[in-house]
Formats: structure tokens, sequence, C-alpha cells
């Protein structure tokens, strides 16, 4: 049984806020273990938090219980929701933020947090992070079922970004994220990429910009040079060997990266 | 018996000062379980130090130890203390930093830190967070009395920004902070607003600005508007939506809220 | 036996990456306690990240795993090591990041880590804090001896900044790190300059300045004025009462500090 549960917020690291989220889930469970992801989600960015959780979560024991918090519409009537998956709990606003475990994971349901009484006394308008969600997971922690949280739904809210399509002729993703090197990064992942094209027979298009391969290291192209190379989720990125491939190529978050088949360059070279 | 101890500096992040506090914390007492409030306080700011610990201090198991390091006069002949509540002890220098909890929560005793025996072997001039508070905090944890720790003292430092005057005819206290949207802060709590006036007929006064209402979110009044609003500790709080109540109204720390008697109005509209 | 593994980068606190690293320790053994030094350190600096750990390490429990990924040469073929020392085991790249521990502590071993089942099963090009050394870190807090990590080696990286030199009339240290305050600190002991001269008749240079004492408080000299100081490592470190010891003496990391004997001024005073 799992005791740990993460917390990702843009709430920032200077003020007690972040402190006082973890002094509730201490309160009901003092045996919990608290893990920050960040607190550094720039202010109300939805994806970006999706992100880092992405980026995290996964390397998690079974069990644990991930309780993000990027709500800009905290006060407003959105809903609150748990979503468990075959591996993990996740818990906060039903406003896009677990897109990636939607097209991730195995989700068993989604149930809309309803349950007063899982709640602190007194619910503040502006602060769900502390008076609804992290207590609720710490519940959830403790093992009471979901279906005592509230409802099942079945249309929580999803921000496309996240998917990769395949077509007959294409894998189709996004630049979910753009790192602090400039970096971009896709959800498409090694694996699908292998079984489309087992051949290794494939090219990579983002803009204007093609790449017939994709690389180990930075260093197999010259400073300055774009290159493609699955990063460290093993899915495929877009970089500039000391650079920065967003500034470079004028990357932005939601352009479109295709894998295509090759045209047999890599047997002609 | 909680385990827990929270910690609260101004010694920011980048720095190993923190880890070697948690170092000394764990080598006396390997169980401890170890919560950051925040290490961000402004320089040398006791106000905002002691305001960090407000915000998150009070959701904490009962039995917590708080240390709170913002310790501008180290190295000179200031005491160290601590704090016993009803709920939780104090621990750190006595420059106002504990000043909320006096007006708060009811103190049992306050002693002041003399038994070098709770302390590392040789104090440096420069860092009692780590060769006396913590370790004076983690003994404290481990259940020696208040008593073996120093004398008992009965002029704490305060500072008078904390406490609520109640008039016969107004309740009147100060901007504790201004938080970094702007919002500016007091510690007039929602329960003696409606202790004082029970039907509610109020008017709330900071410069000449008045409010006749404490709405329920800022969506309540336009977009530049300003409003008053019980935040998330439950006090009176003053904003502008969508904007800053700081820069728009000219408020600052320190400054006075009165809320008096109103004049019908909620009758007349 | 220690659960404690700490964990010092340069890989900032807005990203998952460095709870990624606590979810694989956590996946591995469920009871580590992690504790952080800091992230904070600046990109690639190898020393700073040094420093930090120096600052830290040394003041938590014995048999505590201490990993630091400050890894500018990640994928190219620099190796991985475990140093393993009285009291400590350290984990992370060969490049001079534990230098300090090679000069202040008695080191039992060094080896290599080559033992691919200690790692992940895929490890990534880019992160080998998550792929290799925390994984490494993690069992060797769980037991695993030393020697079934790789083979011993003799010739790990060092950077000669830590060391202090014993002459025939001086004691010769460098200076480490400018702290945010611009005080400039050296590795050289308060014990070393007591045993080499127990009459306290010595002398320190720094560049074209000199200092025939060691002051106690910053306050024993005028505002704006140099001082030496022993700081919180209880080594000795170059101040400005109120000032940047940085930029008013023009010092930097690297720079020579001096301890020779003195020309009994004191006696003469």
């Amino acid at each position: 049984m799992s005791r740990i549960l993460t917390l990702t917020t843009d709430f920032g690291i200077s003020d007690g806020y972040v402190a006082a989220m973890k002094g509730v889930v201490l309160n009901c469970m003092p045996e919990a273990r608290i893990v920050d992801i960040t607190h550094q989600v720039p202010p109300q960015d939805i994806v970006a938090g999706a992100f880092a959780m992405y980026c995290a979560c996964p390397f998690f024991p079974e069990g644990s219980v991930h309780v993000g918090v990027v709500d800009p519409g905290v006060g407003s009537d959105r809903r609150g929701i748990v979503v468990e998956t075959e591996k993990f709990v996740y818990v906060g606003p039903d406003n896009g933020l677990f897109s990636p475990v939607y097209e991730r994971e195995v989700v068993r349901r989604i149930v809309a947090i309803e349950n007063t009484a899982l709640m602190r006394p007194q619910v503040s308008s502006t602060f769900h992070g502390r008076d609804v969600f992290v207590l609720v997971g710490t519940y959830l922690l403790k093992g009471i079922p979901c279906d005592e949280v509230g409802p099942e739904i079945g249309d929580p809210v999803t921000c496309d970004l996240w998917g990769v399509e395949e077509h007959a002729d294409a894998l189709v993703g996004r630049v979910v994220c753009v790192d602090h090197f400039g970096n971009a990064i896709s959800m498409i992942a090694r694996a699908q990429i292998d079984a489309k094209y087992p051949d290794g027979d494939f090219e990579i298009a983002i803009g204007k910009t093609r790449f017939d391969r994709v690389c180990q290291t930075y260093s197999e192209v010259k400073e300055g040079e774009a290159l493609a190379l699955y990063g460290s989720l093993d899915t495929l990125e877009i970089a500039v060997c000391g650079g920065s491939a967003s500034r470079t190529l004028g990357i932005k978050r939601g352009d479109e990266i295709c894998v295509f088949r090759g045209q047999g360059r890599r047997d002609r070279s």
C-alpha cells in the first residue's frame, strides 16, 4: 500500500500556501509521504502543469495519489474530479490538467468530487487545493473507495495537444512543451515510431524543417545545427546543438510534428 | 505524538544552508519529519516570515514544532525563545517573528533558550538556525520539557501590526501582507466581524476607499474594480478584480483597515 | 542503518525532473527518506555543486547516501562513480564534484559504476541522474556492497581548488565560493590555523590586502571595512561589514589566500 501523495501547483514557493496543504494532509494521515513535483508551474498554465506531472508521476510507486492544482476556474462551477487509473489516482480540477493521463494510462473511472464529508468544514472560494483536493486525495490514499467521492462522469475536459494520431501514412503529434533550453518535446513515443516503421525508414517534419534520422546525442550534429532525438521521456524531441530549437526554428507549443514514410534515403546514403 | 518539525527561513534555496539544518535534525532524531513552510522570506523581513508561518502552521497536527529563522540580530545579544501554545511549539529568535502566535493562540509559556547542552558543541556567530534553533526544536519534538531549555520570560518582543483592536464603534486592524497579486490582507477575522455586527450592517474603510459589503468571489465586481472579501485565512482582504489593490488604491503593509457600523445603506438599497 | 538519500543537482525546481528521480528512489525503496540539498546549482557549475554538498552533507547521519548530479558530460564517456568514505557514500559523475570529499573525509574506496543491473532498464543519454545515479544510490542505501557496482578506480577527477597546502612558513588555500553576500570563503580551517600558529601570531593575505587578526563577528569593524572571520563552516572567510568583499576587494573564486607567520604585531599593539 503506497503512502505517497505528490503535489503539483502554480502556487510558487514564497508563500505558506503549499505548506498549508501539507499540514492538511499530515493532519488527516500523519504517516503520509508528500513529494513535490513542482510548484513553479507558470500561473494558470494548465498544459505546463500537465506536462510537469507527466514527466514525473509515472516514475512513482503504484498506488501513489497525484494531486494537481492549476486551477484558473477556482470558485466558479468547474468540477473537481478524481481519475483512477490502473496504477495511480489523480485528484484536481476538471480542466484538462489530466489530459496526458487519458492518453497514456488505462483509466478505470472518473468521478466528480461531491461528497462534502471529504472536504474541510469550511471551503474557501479561493483555495480548493487546501480545502478540497489534498483532503480528498488523502482519504483516497487511506483507502476510501472512489465511488464515495461522487458520481462517475464520462466527459472530462480534455486538451487535444496530447494525442498522437495514427494515419495510414504518418504519425501526427504536437509540441507539448518547449523546455527552458528551447527543446521542443512531443508525445510521439519511440515505441510508436518503431512499430509503424520497423525498417527505420521514416522522416520527421516540423514546419519547413525535415529530419531523416533520430540522433542518439546532441553531439552527433554540429554546434548550431538542428536535430531530432528521443528525450528523457523516450518521445520525439527537436533540439539545436548548443542552442534553442524554439528560437532557431521558430517552434512554439502546439506546433505539429509529423513522422512519415521515408523516401529510401537511408538506403541511398 | 507528532514527529513533525517545520522550517521557515530567509535563507533561500540555492545554498546548502537549509539542508545543513535538516541534517542536524535528522542526526538527532532520524524519525523526524521535516516540512518546509518557505525559505523565500525576503531577507530579514520579520513580518513577512511571521505571515508565512501564520498561513501554514495552524494547519499542522497538534504537537508539531515550528522553527522560524528570520534573524537579522544573529550574533548580537537578542534572545532565542521557545513559545509553547496549546497546540504547538515555536522556536526562533525573539524579534517579533511569533507576534501572530501571541495574538491568535493560547500561549502556555515562553522561555529563553539558555541551556547550551541543547545546542551544537560549537555555536557559530552567524548560523544559530543550524547550531541552536533546529536542535532545540528537535529536542522539544523528542519530548524534552520546555523548562529545561531556559527560564520563563514575560516580555517577548512583539510587533503591533498583528492585533485587531475592538472599539465601541469599530474593529481596527492593519494590512499585514500585500501578496504577489497585490491583495491587501488583514487579520480581522470573519468571526470577529460577525460577532460585532450580527445584522451584517457594517462598512469597511481603508484610506479613502469605502466598501459596504463583503463579496464571495472576485467576479462579483467588474474587472478593475475594488472589493472586500474574506481570503483563504478567513480574514478581511482588499482586492481589485483582475488587478492589484496595492497599486490601484495605493495600499501598503501597515495601513489601517476599519470595520464600522453601517449607515443602513443595505436597507435603503 | 540510515535511510537517508540526499540530492544535489543543477536541474532547477520548475520541471518534473527532480521529482522523477524521487519517484525512482521510492519505487525501489519505499521507506527511503529523500532530502534536497539544492537543485539551484548554476547550470553545469561543478565547483558550486561541490560547495553546496560540502556545506550540508557532513551534517547528516552516518550512512547517508549523497547523490550529486551536476553533469555537463552526460552522454559522453565520462565515468560515473561511487565514493565510499568512513561516514558516507557519494554517487555521481566523475568530474570533480566530490573533490572536497577527497580532501576532507577518509575515503575507503572509489568504484566506477558499471553494473547495468543497478540501472534503469533503458538508460537515456541525457538523464543519468534518474536512470543511473539515484538508482545506484538507492541500492547502496539498501545495503548492496560497493564492489557490486563496479571495479575500484584510483584516479578520480579532482579540482585543486579545494586543497590547503601547508608550507614551512604558510598555509595556502583558495577562495572556493563567493556567496551571495559577496563573502569569500576558503577551506582553511580554524583547526589548521590553530595547529600551525598556537600562539595566535599570524597574518592573512589575499591579493594586496592584509589582516592581522580573525574577528568574531562582522560588527567588530566599521561599516564598509574588510575583515577576516571564521564562517559557518569554521573556515577562513573574508568579508566586508555591510558590504561585498568580492566587489570591494576584487576577490573572485580561485584567488589564493595565505596565512603566514605574523611579525609580532599582536605583542606590539
